[in-house]
Protein backbone atom coordinates (compact mmCIF):
# COMPACT_ATOMS: atom_id res chain seq x y z
CA UNK A 1 0.00 0.00 0.00
CA UNK A 2 1.13 3.31 -0.99
CA UNK A 3 1.83 6.12 1.78
CA UNK A 4 -1.08 8.67 1.72
CA UNK A 5 -1.24 12.14 2.07
CA UNK A 6 -4.74 14.01 2.27
CA UNK A 7 -4.81 17.18 0.03
CA UNK A 8 -6.58 20.06 1.11
CA UNK A 9 -7.75 22.63 -1.07
CA UNK A 10 -9.78 25.99 -1.93
CA UNK A 11 -10.98 26.50 -5.21
CA UNK A 12 -10.71 30.19 -5.04
CA UNK A 13 -6.98 29.84 -3.72
CA UNK A 14 -3.98 30.77 -5.79
CA UNK A 15 -1.60 28.70 -4.19
CA UNK A 16 -3.61 25.75 -4.09
CA UNK A 17 -3.78 26.40 -7.67
CA UNK A 18 0.45 25.99 -7.95
CA UNK A 19 -0.01 22.82 -6.16
CA UNK A 20 -2.94 21.50 -7.87
CA UNK A 21 -0.64 22.15 -11.23
CA UNK A 22 2.53 20.55 -9.42
CA UNK A 23 1.10 17.54 -6.97
CA UNK A 24 0.17 14.70 -9.98
CA UNK A 25 3.99 14.96 -10.96
CA UNK A 26 5.54 14.79 -7.14
CA UNK A 27 2.98 12.39 -6.03
CA UNK A 28 3.42 9.89 -8.77
CA UNK A 29 7.71 10.24 -8.81
CA UNK A 30 7.54 9.90 -5.28
CA UNK A 31 4.74 6.79 -4.58
CA UNK A 32 2.61 8.55 -2.47
CA UNK A 33 -1.12 8.50 -3.09
CA UNK A 34 -3.05 11.93 -2.90
CA UNK A 35 -6.54 12.11 -1.01
CA UNK A 36 -7.98 15.19 -2.87
CA UNK A 37 -10.26 17.43 -0.20
CA UNK A 38 -11.47 20.39 -1.32
CA UNK A 39 -13.35 22.31 1.39
CA UNK A 40 -14.51 26.29 2.01
CA UNK A 41 -11.86 28.72 3.58
CA UNK A 42 -14.59 31.42 4.08
CA UNK A 43 -16.27 29.67 7.12
CA UNK A 44 -12.59 29.06 8.42
CA UNK A 45 -11.86 33.00 7.67
CA UNK A 46 -15.21 34.27 9.50
CA UNK A 47 -14.47 32.31 12.47
CA UNK A 48 -10.82 34.29 12.49
CA UNK A 49 -12.99 37.43 11.93
CA UNK A 50 -12.35 38.07 8.14
CA UNK A 51 -15.18 38.75 5.55
CA UNK A 52 -13.51 38.35 2.70
CA UNK A 53 -9.86 36.34 2.06
CA UNK A 54 -6.82 38.20 4.16
CA UNK A 55 -5.10 39.21 0.66
CA UNK A 56 -8.06 41.68 0.49
CA UNK A 57 -8.23 42.95 3.87
CA UNK A 58 -4.32 43.50 3.79
CA UNK A 59 -3.49 45.41 1.41
CA UNK A 60 0.74 45.30 1.16
CA UNK A 61 -0.12 41.50 2.07
CA UNK A 62 -2.34 41.22 -1.07
CA UNK A 63 -0.04 43.17 -3.28
CA UNK A 64 3.03 40.50 -2.51
CA UNK A 65 0.81 37.33 -3.13
CA UNK A 66 0.18 38.67 -6.77
CA UNK A 67 3.40 39.26 -7.93
CA UNK A 68 4.91 35.90 -5.76
CA UNK A 69 1.97 34.03 -7.57
CA UNK A 70 3.08 35.41 -10.85
CA UNK A 71 6.95 34.19 -10.13
CA UNK A 72 5.86 30.51 -8.55
CA UNK A 73 4.33 30.52 -11.88
CA UNK A 74 6.84 31.56 -14.24
CA UNK A 75 9.27 28.94 -11.69
CA UNK A 76 7.24 26.31 -11.98
CA UNK A 77 5.95 26.80 -15.58
CA UNK A 78 2.13 26.42 -14.99
CA UNK A 79 0.08 28.87 -17.00
CA UNK A 80 -1.41 32.02 -15.14
CA UNK A 81 -3.82 34.86 -16.04
CA UNK A 82 -4.92 36.95 -12.78
CA UNK A 83 -8.47 36.77 -12.31
CA UNK A 84 -10.50 39.42 -12.65
CA UNK A 85 -12.47 38.68 -9.62
CA UNK A 86 -11.11 37.74 -6.61
CA UNK A 87 -11.90 35.77 -4.62
CA UNK A 88 -14.28 33.27 -6.52
CA UNK A 89 -17.34 32.15 -4.77
CA UNK A 90 -16.38 28.60 -4.50
CA UNK A 91 -19.45 27.65 -2.57
CA UNK A 92 -21.07 25.77 -6.02
CA UNK A 93 -18.13 24.18 -7.91
CA UNK A 94 -17.17 22.85 -4.17
CA UNK A 95 -20.57 20.72 -3.82
CA UNK A 96 -19.89 19.39 -7.21
CA UNK A 97 -16.53 18.67 -6.09
CA UNK A 98 -17.70 16.19 -3.56
CA UNK A 99 -20.13 14.90 -5.85
CA UNK A 100 -16.97 13.85 -7.94
CA UNK A 101 -15.31 12.65 -4.59
CA UNK A 102 -17.67 10.09 -4.25
CA UNK A 103 -17.28 8.86 -7.70
CA UNK A 104 -13.49 9.03 -8.21
CA UNK A 105 -13.22 12.15 -10.64
CA UNK A 106 -12.44 14.67 -8.09
CA UNK A 107 -8.65 15.72 -9.29
CA UNK A 108 -9.55 15.84 -12.71
CA UNK A 109 -12.48 17.97 -12.43
CA UNK A 110 -10.72 20.07 -10.01
CA UNK A 111 -7.70 20.69 -12.01
CA UNK A 112 -10.05 21.91 -14.54
CA UNK A 113 -11.85 24.39 -12.43
CA UNK A 114 -8.46 25.84 -11.03
CA UNK A 115 -7.12 26.42 -14.56
CA UNK A 116 -11.11 28.11 -15.60
CA UNK A 117 -10.30 30.37 -12.66
CA UNK A 118 -6.36 31.50 -12.55
CA UNK A 119 -5.33 30.48 -16.51
CA UNK A 120 -8.61 31.63 -18.64
CA UNK A 121 -10.25 34.20 -15.87
CA UNK A 122 -13.30 32.47 -16.14
CA UNK A 123 -16.04 32.63 -13.21
CA UNK A 124 -16.19 29.66 -12.08
CA UNK A 125 -18.97 30.38 -9.59
CA UNK A 126 -21.29 30.66 -12.67
CA UNK A 127 -23.53 27.61 -13.06
CA UNK A 128 -22.98 27.24 -17.09
CA UNK A 129 -19.23 27.49 -16.65
CA UNK A 130 -18.97 24.38 -14.21
CA UNK A 131 -21.37 22.88 -16.71
CA UNK A 132 -19.10 23.41 -19.51
CA UNK A 133 -15.92 22.06 -17.62
CA UNK A 134 -18.27 18.94 -16.66
CA UNK A 135 -19.14 18.24 -20.25
CA UNK A 136 -15.59 18.53 -21.02
CA UNK A 137 -14.84 15.62 -19.18
CA UNK A 138 -17.59 13.44 -20.35
CA UNK A 139 -19.68 13.86 -17.50
CA UNK A 140 -23.51 14.37 -17.93
CA UNK A 141 -23.71 18.07 -16.30
CA UNK A 142 -27.28 18.20 -15.77
CA UNK A 143 -27.15 14.90 -13.82
CA UNK A 144 -24.51 16.17 -11.65
CA UNK A 145 -25.34 19.54 -10.83
CA UNK A 146 -28.52 18.13 -9.60
CA UNK A 147 -27.00 15.80 -6.93
CA UNK A 148 -24.77 18.86 -5.84
CA UNK A 149 -27.75 20.46 -5.04
CA UNK A 150 -28.85 17.80 -2.71
CA UNK A 151 -29.34 17.96 1.00
CA UNK A 152 -26.77 15.02 0.77
CA UNK A 153 -24.14 17.06 -1.02
CA UNK A 154 -24.48 20.39 1.24
CA UNK A 155 -24.21 18.10 4.34
CA UNK A 156 -21.09 16.64 3.32
CA UNK A 157 -19.06 19.74 2.30
CA UNK A 158 -20.31 21.42 5.44
CA UNK A 159 -18.79 17.92 7.16
CA UNK A 160 -15.74 18.38 5.27
CA UNK A 161 -14.93 21.71 6.27
CA UNK A 162 -15.63 21.47 9.37
CA UNK A 163 -13.20 18.20 9.46
CA UNK A 164 -10.68 20.75 8.14
CA UNK A 165 -11.22 23.53 11.17
CA UNK A 166 -10.87 19.97 13.59
CA UNK A 167 -8.17 19.23 12.21
CA UNK A 168 -6.64 22.74 13.05
CA UNK A 169 -6.83 23.97 8.93
CA UNK A 170 -6.94 27.83 8.83
CA UNK A 171 -5.63 28.15 5.02
CA UNK A 172 -5.14 26.60 1.91
CA UNK A 173 -3.22 24.72 0.22
CA UNK A 174 -2.76 22.13 3.39
CA UNK A 175 -1.26 18.60 3.44
CA UNK A 176 -2.19 16.09 6.36
CA UNK A 177 -1.02 13.17 7.30
CA UNK A 178 -2.92 11.81 10.45
CA UNK A 179 -2.23 14.67 13.03
CA UNK A 180 0.58 16.39 10.95
CA UNK A 181 -0.34 19.16 8.90
CA UNK A 182 1.56 21.02 6.46
CA UNK A 183 0.79 24.50 5.07
CA UNK A 184 1.24 26.29 1.63
CA UNK A 185 2.70 25.00 -1.15
CA UNK A 186 6.20 25.38 0.00
CA UNK A 187 5.27 22.84 2.53
CA UNK A 188 3.87 20.67 0.02
CA UNK A 189 8.22 18.76 -0.67
CA UNK A 190 8.45 18.29 2.93
CA UNK A 191 5.14 16.59 3.16
CA UNK A 192 5.43 13.76 0.64
CA UNK A 193 8.96 13.00 2.15
CA UNK A 194 7.05 13.26 5.35
CA UNK A 195 4.35 10.77 4.71
CA UNK A 196 7.53 8.57 2.88
CA UNK A 197 9.09 8.44 6.21
CA UNK A 198 6.68 7.48 8.39
CA UNK A 199 6.16 3.93 6.46
CA UNK A 200 9.87 2.98 6.41
CA UNK B 1 30.85 43.70 -7.09
CA UNK B 2 28.77 41.27 -5.45
CA UNK B 3 24.69 40.97 -5.58
CA UNK B 4 23.20 41.98 -2.59
CA UNK B 5 20.20 41.11 -1.02
CA UNK B 6 19.02 43.49 1.67
CA UNK B 7 17.78 40.85 4.54
CA UNK B 8 15.14 42.43 6.71
CA UNK B 9 14.15 40.70 10.05
CA UNK B 10 12.93 41.37 13.62
CA UNK B 11 14.38 39.63 16.69
CA UNK B 12 11.02 38.08 18.16
CA UNK B 13 10.53 36.58 15.14
CA UNK B 14 10.52 33.05 15.20
CA UNK B 15 10.98 32.45 11.11
CA UNK B 16 13.52 35.20 10.61
CA UNK B 17 15.57 32.85 13.08
CA UNK B 18 15.82 29.91 11.27
CA UNK B 19 16.52 32.21 8.05
CA UNK B 20 19.53 33.63 10.46
CA UNK B 21 20.68 30.26 10.81
CA UNK B 22 20.82 29.47 7.07
CA UNK B 23 21.78 32.53 5.44
CA UNK B 24 25.62 32.90 5.59
CA UNK B 25 26.41 29.70 4.64
CA UNK B 26 23.92 30.07 1.09
CA UNK B 27 24.97 33.79 0.66
CA UNK B 28 28.72 32.64 0.43
CA UNK B 29 28.08 29.38 -1.20
CA UNK B 30 26.12 32.20 -4.31
CA UNK B 31 28.70 35.01 -3.61
CA UNK B 32 25.59 36.92 -2.67
CA UNK B 33 26.15 39.84 -0.19
CA UNK B 34 23.75 40.14 2.25
CA UNK B 35 22.25 44.19 3.88
CA UNK B 36 21.28 42.87 7.10
CA UNK B 37 18.52 45.38 8.30
CA UNK B 38 17.02 44.58 11.49
CA UNK B 39 13.13 46.57 11.97
CA UNK B 40 10.25 46.28 14.22
CA UNK B 41 7.16 44.10 13.25
CA UNK B 42 5.66 46.23 15.73
CA UNK B 43 4.19 49.06 14.24
CA UNK B 44 3.86 47.45 11.16
CA UNK B 45 0.68 45.06 12.85
CA UNK B 46 -0.39 48.18 14.78
CA UNK B 47 -1.05 49.49 11.47
CA UNK B 48 -3.09 46.05 10.20
CA UNK B 49 -5.00 46.06 13.54
CA UNK B 50 -2.92 43.85 15.56
CA UNK B 51 -1.82 44.36 19.08
CA UNK B 52 0.29 41.37 18.95
CA UNK B 53 1.91 38.53 16.73
CA UNK B 54 -0.69 36.63 14.25
CA UNK B 55 0.25 33.85 15.73
CA UNK B 56 -1.08 34.99 19.11
CA UNK B 57 -4.11 36.20 17.83
CA UNK B 58 -5.31 33.59 15.57
CA UNK B 59 -5.21 30.20 17.70
CA UNK B 60 -4.65 27.23 14.91
CA UNK B 61 -2.35 29.04 12.85
CA UNK B 62 -0.02 29.92 15.83
CA UNK B 63 -0.07 26.00 17.03
CA UNK B 64 1.13 25.37 13.78
CA UNK B 65 4.08 27.58 13.52
CA UNK B 66 5.14 26.31 16.53
CA UNK B 67 5.25 22.35 15.14
CA UNK B 68 6.61 23.83 11.58
CA UNK B 69 9.66 25.74 13.06
CA UNK B 70 10.66 22.82 15.07
CA UNK B 71 10.34 20.25 11.82
CA UNK B 72 12.15 23.27 9.80
CA UNK B 73 14.99 23.20 12.97
CA UNK B 74 15.44 19.67 12.30
CA UNK B 75 15.36 19.68 8.88
CA UNK B 76 18.09 22.42 8.49
CA UNK B 77 19.56 21.15 11.88
CA UNK B 78 18.69 24.20 13.93
CA UNK B 79 19.67 24.43 18.00
CA UNK B 80 15.79 24.81 18.87
CA UNK B 81 14.13 25.62 22.24
CA UNK B 82 10.37 26.93 22.03
CA UNK B 83 11.10 30.29 24.20
CA UNK B 84 8.84 30.83 27.55
CA UNK B 85 7.76 34.55 26.22
CA UNK B 86 6.48 35.09 22.44
CA UNK B 87 7.20 37.43 21.37
CA UNK B 88 9.85 39.20 22.99
CA UNK B 89 10.07 42.89 22.94
CA UNK B 90 12.76 43.63 20.38
CA UNK B 91 12.79 47.20 20.75
CA UNK B 92 16.24 47.64 23.23
CA UNK B 93 18.17 45.33 20.92
CA UNK B 94 16.53 46.48 17.71
CA UNK B 95 18.48 50.06 18.95
CA UNK B 96 21.76 47.95 19.58
CA UNK B 97 22.17 46.31 16.05
CA UNK B 98 21.10 49.73 14.59
CA UNK B 99 24.22 50.84 16.38
CA UNK B 100 25.98 47.44 15.42
CA UNK B 101 24.83 48.03 11.93
CA UNK B 102 26.51 51.40 11.82
CA UNK B 103 30.01 49.65 12.93
CA UNK B 104 29.75 46.78 11.02
CA UNK B 105 29.34 43.87 13.56
CA UNK B 106 25.56 43.72 13.20
CA UNK B 107 25.34 40.10 11.57
CA UNK B 108 27.75 38.84 14.44
CA UNK B 109 25.82 40.47 17.07
CA UNK B 110 22.45 39.53 15.51
CA UNK B 111 22.74 35.93 15.97
CA UNK B 112 23.83 35.66 18.82
CA UNK B 113 20.52 37.74 20.09
CA UNK B 114 18.11 35.15 17.84
CA UNK B 115 20.59 32.54 19.37
CA UNK B 116 19.71 33.69 22.77
CA UNK B 117 16.21 34.15 22.36
CA UNK B 118 15.03 30.95 20.58
CA UNK B 119 17.83 28.25 21.27
CA UNK B 120 18.42 29.44 25.28
CA UNK B 121 15.34 30.67 26.04
CA UNK B 122 17.06 34.22 27.16
CA UNK B 123 14.99 37.61 27.62
CA UNK B 124 16.57 39.72 24.88
CA UNK B 125 14.33 42.33 25.87
CA UNK B 126 16.59 42.22 29.20
CA UNK B 127 19.36 44.98 29.27
CA UNK B 128 21.75 42.53 30.90
CA UNK B 129 20.90 39.85 28.06
CA UNK B 130 22.52 41.91 25.87
CA UNK B 131 24.87 43.42 27.76
CA UNK B 132 26.28 39.95 28.20
CA UNK B 133 25.82 39.53 24.29
CA UNK B 134 27.79 42.64 24.04
CA UNK B 135 30.58 41.81 26.18
CA UNK B 136 30.82 37.77 24.03
CA UNK B 137 32.13 39.39 21.15
CA UNK B 138 34.30 42.09 22.39
CA UNK B 139 31.74 44.92 22.61
CA UNK B 140 32.15 47.10 25.48
CA UNK B 141 28.45 47.00 26.28
CA UNK B 142 28.49 50.06 28.56
CA UNK B 143 29.17 52.48 25.42
CA UNK B 144 27.47 50.32 23.02
CA UNK B 145 23.85 50.73 25.12
CA UNK B 146 24.41 54.16 25.92
CA UNK B 147 24.72 55.21 21.87
CA UNK B 148 21.69 52.86 21.52
CA UNK B 149 19.55 55.38 23.79
CA UNK B 150 20.39 58.40 21.68
CA UNK B 151 17.58 60.10 20.20
CA UNK B 152 19.84 59.63 16.84
CA UNK B 153 20.03 55.63 17.28
CA UNK B 154 15.83 55.92 18.38
CA UNK B 155 15.46 57.80 14.95
CA UNK B 156 17.25 55.27 12.79
CA UNK B 157 15.22 52.17 13.75
CA UNK B 158 12.37 54.70 13.63
CA UNK B 159 13.29 55.67 9.96
CA UNK B 160 14.47 51.96 8.95
CA UNK B 161 10.84 50.02 9.70
CA UNK B 162 9.13 53.04 8.08
CA UNK B 163 11.11 52.19 4.99
CA UNK B 164 10.12 48.46 5.51
CA UNK B 165 6.48 49.55 5.56
CA UNK B 166 7.43 52.03 2.15
CA UNK B 167 8.66 48.76 0.45
CA UNK B 168 5.38 47.09 1.52
CA UNK B 169 7.37 44.39 4.24
CA UNK B 170 4.21 43.16 6.19
CA UNK B 171 6.32 40.11 8.14
CA UNK B 172 9.44 38.83 8.78
CA UNK B 173 11.99 37.53 6.88
CA UNK B 174 11.62 39.61 3.90
CA UNK B 175 14.82 39.58 1.45
CA UNK B 176 14.43 42.65 -1.07
CA UNK B 177 16.50 42.94 -3.88
CA UNK B 178 15.02 46.92 -5.14
CA UNK B 179 11.58 46.62 -6.08
CA UNK B 180 11.04 43.06 -5.09
CA UNK B 181 10.55 41.26 -2.26
CA UNK B 182 10.70 38.10 -1.09
CA UNK B 183 8.90 36.94 1.73
CA UNK B 184 9.22 34.30 4.14
CA UNK B 185 12.34 31.72 5.49
CA UNK B 186 10.79 29.85 2.16
CA UNK B 187 11.95 32.40 -0.49
CA UNK B 188 15.51 32.77 0.72
CA UNK B 189 16.82 30.23 -2.31
CA UNK B 190 14.61 32.30 -4.65
CA UNK B 191 15.86 35.73 -3.36
CA UNK B 192 19.33 34.56 -3.65
CA UNK B 193 18.61 33.27 -7.38
CA UNK B 194 16.80 36.33 -8.25
CA UNK B 195 19.34 38.89 -7.49
CA UNK B 196 21.96 36.92 -8.47
CA UNK B 197 20.12 36.39 -12.27
CA UNK B 198 19.31 40.24 -12.36
CA UNK B 199 23.04 41.10 -12.24
CA UNK B 200 24.11 38.30 -15.58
Amino acid sequence: MKPELEFWYEFASTYSYISVMRIDELAKREGVLIKWRPFLLGPIFKSQGWATSPFNIYESKGRYMWRDIERLADKYGIPWEKPSEFPRNGLRVSRVALVAEQEGWCEEFSRKVFQANFAQDKDISDEAVIASILDSIGKSSAQVIERAKSDETKLKLRAQTEQAMEKGIFGAPTFSAGDELFWGNDRLEDAIIWVKSERI
